[in-house]
């Protein structure tokens, strides 16, 4: 996949670098557009990146993008976490928490979700095998290179991760219409927060297996948030009740 | 301008007709699409509104959608509210609260942020005349239809407007990257939230005047949220400290 810009280029430079299968980075060949463009390709250089240059309507043509800022990235694929290394890391920390996307198709939501939830310090994200966007250039754009702090799991079977995260000692949230007031819940042990489809909600499944079923008090008349602004509410009421004292 | 969908012409038929320029509803022409669809019609001849119908593909072409859902209302122009109206409006009412948003321009954040606005039951929305998106259909699109229920005004002085609801009553929290933690403000009286551009944040002067400047504290190493998201944040923190308790 070809990603492109500075913000995600510094991303990729901040991510162990034997993790990322880079193919080669492309900088624009004209001389002089930018110091910080220079440092970034001494940068990628250092890393042991293959660097080359181009020209920028070949920049444009591999991004789908004139805003390329005189960088894209070939990436053979997204470096996705695995799911059990990611609860092996959670088990370590006190206050660690995962969000879990029960088949967000819409890459705008995945890409504002993950650009929330590097903000509000969630540990990991879960995404389904099936019926989800995965994390496409799109989602990375919008997560504003984000993506790439943030351990992205999928698994294939979502009611066996809750299992596992619920024997790994979280307590496991599904937000729905229904259910207790999130500001009501007291989120201070290890938390998981499930989070449905942009039409369906969270399959009926999956919350059946969730330890509590809690919804975000709106005003009558409206049926839905947007699932990144539940996300927005969700994640930052966890982080003001974790880290709201200090 | 070309709206389509059904969730928008339900919006606009709850929406007072005398107030709403609508030179005319297209349907579909095709026969039993849907009961749904033939109950809307009946509505928009019952409310006055002139009928017409056409082949989905003049729908398509009109609104620029394959998803046109049967139906594209041709609207003048966006119904604004006037910001005095709004003001008087707010007078009478206890908890009121506005939104001002500081040369938004992302159509998807304005949206988003309509959206998010109508569910955490905000009163009003300001926008500046210069360097904002304005309500275009794609705004309309993305916030579900919910922008004929949320009263938005065009201000051409954001400052002059801060002064006018000082004068009314409201005390103006600015958003900001500094500033007191919005988990630690008391929004028990009216109350207008100043939200800035996606770059730049609010402008100096903007700032300056609002009576306090807020903060969403997160993750060190994190520049900024998406303004949709500190709009989520900050409006249903709002509704949790004025309706949290019922």
């Amino acid at each position: 996949m070809y990603l492109h810009g500075r913000n995600v280029l510094k991303e990729i430079l901040k991510f162990p670098s034997g993790n990322l299968k880079i193919k080669h980075i492309l900088f624009s060949d004209q001389k002089n557009v930018s110091p910080e463009l220079d440092q970034l390709k001494k940068s990628c250089i250092k890393k042991g990146y293959r660097v080359e240059e181009t020209s920028p309507i070949k920049l444009q043509n591999l991004s789908h993008e004139k805003k390329h800022q005189g960088v894209v990235i070939d990436l053979k694929e997204f470096p996705y976490a695995d799911f059990e290394r990611l609860l092996e890391t959670a088990g370590a920390k006190a206050g660690f928490s995962i969000a879990l996307l029960d088949m967000v198709q819409d890459p705008h939501n995945l890409g504002a979700i993950i650009r929330t939830a590097v903000a509000a310090g969630i540990g990991g994200l879960v995404i389904t095998e099936k019926s989800s966007t995965k994390v496409t250039p799109a989602v990375i754009k919008v997560s504003t290179g984000l993506a790439f702090r943030l351990p992205i799991s999928i698994v294939t079977n979502m009611v066996r991760a809750i299992e596992e995260l619920k024997k790994a000692g979280f307590w496991v949230y599904a937000a729905s219409m229904e259910g207790t007031p999130y500001y009501q819940v007291n989120f201070s042990k290890k938390t998981a927060i499930i989070l449905g489809n942009e039409g369906k909600g969270i399959r009926k499944l999956v919350k059946t297996n969730a330890d509590y079923v809690i919804s975000i008090p709106m005003e009558s008349g409206v049926d839905s948030l947007n699932v990144s602004a539940s996300a927005a509410i969700l994640f930052f009421e966890l982080r003001k009740q974790l880290w709201g004292g200090e």
